[in-house]
């Protein structure tokens, strides 16, 4: 057995130099693969149009609602890869949410009437947008079934704060963002008294019972939604659903759709046929037009009634002071969405085979004009159908969801029943194209299609059902969204996309360009605050402090040792943990917990977490950092100690092993082996221009750090060798080798990364 | 605004038929999207070795562990793309695991201490063998951060049982099968008292603490682990790892090995140096080498000690007995991984350049012979190095675990200090060629890699970092599964494939035609015990039960209705809810769930789970389905009313609409105009041979079964029509209408698919 010898640590050095560089390593041709795999000329070419190739990156992220799941599901297009799951309303213990103290705080401001919620129905993600424009900073999304809103910062791509719906006990229609994302929408879904925990049978449906939408404030710079300043429309027990802001000529307005405008309630049980029957009885539901500028100043004059606390703008004074009408709608809709150029409304009524193009102008001059068909029940004006719409266009069964191309008067509308896309000009009223799907397609989404500039290139077909697409993997079956290519007249199928976990629901894609987050923290901060965290620690600050029963740790992370390796407590104690991830380098997380404690945290680059137990049994409990983040992560190791109340130690010394001066001299030569790669890499590395790759200037800054710890563990292996203490000594040359590793594990990526981006030699 | 018309109607059967069938649908030629999008040949080539056409299917399925995230990741080869999240140890709300009652039972078989765990660090999956292949019927995982192992039954994807180890504090080398998949190992890492809940000072780590390795009895018959049939053997605080089972020679035999048998206890703050320094000082490790059937035996003949209830046997009895030794292996081994023909075992030290091939033979002869070179301080005798090794072969820095080609004596290992694949041959000990990978490979895995005929063909990186893989989406990266063609002598990197949620550490992949799921249960069934749900109903048999104040609902779900359709209960009432979904179609998944009440259930055909609350808060609050399961699933809805205590009714009657006896005849068009179309489409399903396809039939039955609730809803109509009660009429005539769609939906469905599997015209 050889100890790592000079000559395999030079091999540190060949490692970028593989046997594979020249090397003519397929035996396969193309064609002899397109028949062995039964390819089509067609299947390759849509092959071509995804692959993406190691080394390269997606031209567009999208973010889908993970439904269920209580997620949001970030993909790449056009490769269709997940790149990740981030964790919103459901506890994940991979990100540490819900398992640290930081991240459950963002939890705890989801708890409704004072209960904790762990997870949520997540549907229709919003990115906040400059001038109608996606800006990449924020992304906000709903849950359906605990009427929640959250926020999620792009810098990061964490949860930053999630915020109850005051009112509503059912919801659906959030979120949608004003052109300069100062308003949130959040509209209901199956109507309930406004009040909290107030009980009206459902005999009184029609006068107890109502529906709303509420209007979050968002302040950008803070980066939160600030509930004090939001507001809500009471609305009839119409079942709201999607909605939409204007924008360009219809900014300051928005459209929220409905369906069961017949207020029907359903049950078999007592003689009455189900929702699905009364629910879609009649031809039309309504399309609510709200003008929210308006509304907002009326919040201000004060016109608004508290409802829980909240403001709310009630019905009668909404029709009042005109901000309020109605549309009729082809039955049970579902999206309503604004186009690109803000003169057009588009709804699909999901029992009726066309979609209406609304006009924005036409539905003013209606108003202006006071000209009404009728008032419904609750005395809201309601502007006919005929004064209101642009075109009708018939495009099969089942339309739902609407989605704009970069090219002008080009939608695509996803069709329910058909299982496909409809490709149509709403400018003309004519179909252009269509493209079967597999099978159901609720909403579509193209490329930025929802914004004041969509991207077009690509549209995602979100099916609902997956059948036989994937191979089986159990009753519950993935979703599939496929990706097409709308970039010609003609659409093309290019990829099937399983969806592992979770139902999304519906999706928003930007350019990954627009998208700038940050690699690592600045040292100690707390990342669901932005703020420095109390608990955070530098190198050499690491200490346990003891107040009574509580025992509170300011422990650091670096490859690959925890500080303090061994925490000692007495049963019952309380004890904290606050961690702080020393590295700069990207990548380079780690995890922790304590074992059957039920604690974790994910613990980034320059982050600090907590995380929280009592110490309620006796015993010995391992602790280690849960990331593969080195070759020794399993060494990355401590003990929590439990002990008896009132222990007191018989042995005070650890064993000792039996070094000798030979092993010592023997890591000593190692030492000085591995020492001769660094140079030799540190020599690579400022011969280039290498302060010009901000990843690599941190590398060089992590490798630093870690040869600027040599001289301490010298100090004191030379010290035990004086005392000819060959255990100390040995050991701490073993730790100056690890520093050693460290910073040549380091700069071998460096140099790697130079070697990859171009790097150029500098005097 | 029109009713959907004939004409619309007739667009039903039109769907298969979409514009674009025969229309050039690209613009664009292959060589213009190679050089848009900037590819290479050999990116082409890669794309078409790796790309799956819709309708078609991959060839493989990996089943990966989901590291802290607690789940198992499902992913097909060589698309690469994720099929499913299993929720194993995390609650997960989309799966409904952890959110309704039945599931919950699993989890809180792994409770410790008497405390719900609510997350797990699951590393290595193992898929259960017949003489050493794998057989595609159940996987094991194992849970590092809280010793547990889980049970997942591949019919229907879902985890059936966590068992937790009896006396670790903390594991890492499980799950790996014996060649029958009788027992399933689970070896220790960090060691601890083997006593629950007893501490012991570090002072005493050689004394006191313990290492061990449990072998589960797996009883294939029940899909289950029997803890009383199952045993574990001490072991000395040597840190165990990975491990094997022995097969075909060495059958009867598992290995396990370790690192920092140094027993190193660490701590920089009490001027030690840390456990990467003094676990990685000497130059080896052991590795453990146990007869297991013999130890079987042993504990059989009642040779074992009771620790916390369950049977140890001692290390002292273990070398009396002569069932356990030590070899020496390059310092920090990670994988000890027995050869294909079962007469090799390789090792690779992580701090050493070397990998070492252990012939089984070799140390059988030492063992016989009696020829040990030493023993360890427990007494375990040594085999030397030198008496045990076939051959030594240097593949490069940090080699860390080994999988097997199809090709004989061909290997491959990870390196993650180099970031390479190295192909070897551990016959010959010859290096054949070395792939650079990006970054940091972990374990790697080939197809069927681990079994006694391993597949080939593919190879799968498990990398550590993507650093700069991917579009960035913050400081927390996705890991990088990197997938490559090993079918030719030179190995080809083909795909780059993001892990969203969770780290994954090992992965298994087996031939997908292996896998043979259901699709649907026998209606009523428990799916976690897999016996009859004692809350199961039928359609009819739907009720609310009341005792005290439990309430109990035995509910059925089928599109687009919950029965019942309202839940009455007063403030403090217990609710359980019982669904079974009566659907047969393939995917017609139903979920469920009442809006604030922190319950989710996933309901898959055949189905029924149980959710359960208090119902502590006065209120109306609306329930409904959460999958997207048809076109009115936002009408598939509920309210469950909890009133005040001793609420009395003022007002008795429900609101009704104004329906007209023309509304009601216009109905009546309608469902006439729908039976046109289904009458169709049951003439084309019946005139092919449709019943040679069970996924067509379960769709047929599922329609008939809908058909077949129109005699009672016709009756309804008929007799209200008859008392010009022309609300009722026109209401139950829209629920046959409701019936007809959903039957016309599934006939179409089963069209298109007879049409898509070439079924042929009969008679």
């Amino acid at each position: 057995m050889k100890k790592m010898s000079k000559r395999a640590i030079s091999l540190l050095l060949a490692t970028s130099v593989g046997l594979t560089a020249s090397a003519v390593w397929s035996a396969e041709t193309l064609q002899d693969v397109l028949k062995r795999r039964n390819l089509s000329q067609q299947d390759l070419l849509a092959a071509a149009k995804t692959y993406v190739p190691t080394g390269k990156r997606d031209e567009f992220v999208t973010f889908s609602s993970g439904g269920q799941s209580g997620q949001v599901i970030v993909y790449g297009v056009p490769s269709m890869r997940i790149l990740k799951y981030l964790a919103v309303f459901t506890p994940e213990p991979w990100q540490g949410y819900g398992y640290d103290e930081n991240s459950k705080a963002v939890l705890e401001q989801g708890k409704i009437d004072g209960k904790t919620i762990t997870w949520g129905d997540t549907h229709h993600p919003a990115i906040s947008e400059t001038n109608g424009e996606y800006d990449g900073q924020f992304l906000f999304i709903n849950d359906k079934a605990n009427p929640r809103l959250a926020v999620i910062d792009l810098r990061d791509f964490e949860t930053k704060q999630i915020v109850v719906n005051p009112i509503f006990k059912s919801e659906h229609g959030g979120a949608f963002v004003s052109p300069n994302t100062d308003y949130v929408i959040e509209a209901a879904q199956y109507a309930a008294p406004l009040e909290n925990k107030k009980f009206y049978p459902l005999e009184e449906f029609n006068d107890k019972y109502r529906g709303g939408v509420t209007y979050w404030k968002f302040d950008r710079k803070e980066g939160r939604i600030v509930p004090k300043d939001s507001f809500s429309l009471e609305l009839p027990p119409y079942s709201q659903d999607l909605s939409d802001f204007g924008k360009g000529p219809s900014d300051g307005w928005s459209f929220t759709n409905s369906f069961c405008s017949e207020r029907y309630v359903g049950g078999i049980e007592k003689g009455r046929p189900p929702y699905e029957a009364g629910c879609s009885a009649k031809d039309t539901d309504y399309l609510h037009v709200i003008n929210w500028k308006k509304a907002a100043e009326l919040v201000a004059a004060g016109k608004a009634k508290k409802i829980n606390g909240h403001n709310v703008i009630m019905m009668d004074t909404a029709v009042k002071e005109g901000i309020l009408f109605l549309v009729p709608e082809p039955k049970s809709p579902h999206g309503v969405d604004v186009t690109p150029d803000g003169k057009f409304m588009i709804v699909a009524g999901k029992l009726d085979t066309h979609v209406s193009v609304y006009s924005f102008e036409k539905i003013q001059a209606a108003i202006k004009a006071g000209k009404f068909e009728s008032k419904d029940p609750y005395g809201i004006p309601v502007i006919a159908l005929k004064d209101a719409v642009h075109v009708q266009v018939p495009l099969g069964l089942g339309p739902l969801h609407t989605q704009y191309d970069s090219k002008a008067c080009i939608a695509y509308t996803s069709l329910y029943v058909d299982s496909q896309v409809a490709k149509w000009n709403y400018c003309e009223g004519k179909v252009l194209d269509k493209l079967s799907v597999h099978y159901n397609i609720g909403h579509l989404m193209s490329m930025e299609g929802d914004s004041t500039k969509p991207a077009g290139k690509y549209l995602v077909a979100l099916n609902k059902l997956a059948i036989d697409r994937f191979v089986p993997v159990g009753p519950l079956h993935p979703q599939n969204h496929q990706l097409i290519d709308i970039s010609n007249d003609k659409m093309q199928l290019l990829y099937d996309m399983p969806l592992p976990l979770g139902e999304p629901h519906y999706a928003v894609s930007i350019a990954a360009s627009k998208l700038k987050p940050g690699v690592r923290y600045k040292v100690g901060t707390d990342s669901r605050t932005d703020k420095p965290h109390p608990g955070a620690a530098r190198a050499g600050e690491e200490r346990v402090e003891r107040q009574g029963n509580k025992v509170t740790v300011y422990g650091t992370l670096i490859r690959s040792h925890i500080t303090p390796e061994t925490i000692e407590a007495e049963v019952g104690d309380e004890i904290t943990i606050n961690l702080t991830n020393l590295e700069r380098a990207q990548d380079e997380t780690h995890g922790f917990t304590v074992s059957t404690y039920n604690v974790h945290a994910s613990v980034e680059p320059g982050k600090t977490v907590s995380i929280k137990f009592k110490a309620d049994r006796e015993g010995v409990y391992p602790y280690y950092c849960t990331e593969f983040c080195s070759a020794l992560h399993l060494e990355m190791q401590g003990y929590l100690l439990v002990k008896p109340k009132g222990w007191k130690p018989t042995k005070t010394s650890l064993a000792k092993a039996s070094y000798t001066e030979d092993d010592y001299k023997a890591t000593l030569k190692k030492v000085a082996d591995t020492q001769a790669v660094i140079d030799s890499v540190v020599g690579y590395i400022t011969s280039v221009n290498y302060k010009d790759f901000p990843d690599v200037v941190a590398m060089v800054e992590d490798a630093t750090d870690q040869l600027g710890k040599i001289a301490d563990a010298k100090a004191k292996h030379e010290a035990a060798a004086g005392k000819k203490d060959w255990e100390q000594a040995n050991l701490w040359a073993e730790q100056v080798w690890q520093y050693q590793v460290k910073a040549a594990d380091l700069g071998l990526r460096a140099k790697t990364y130079l070697e990859q981006n171009g790097a150029k030699k500098v005097k």
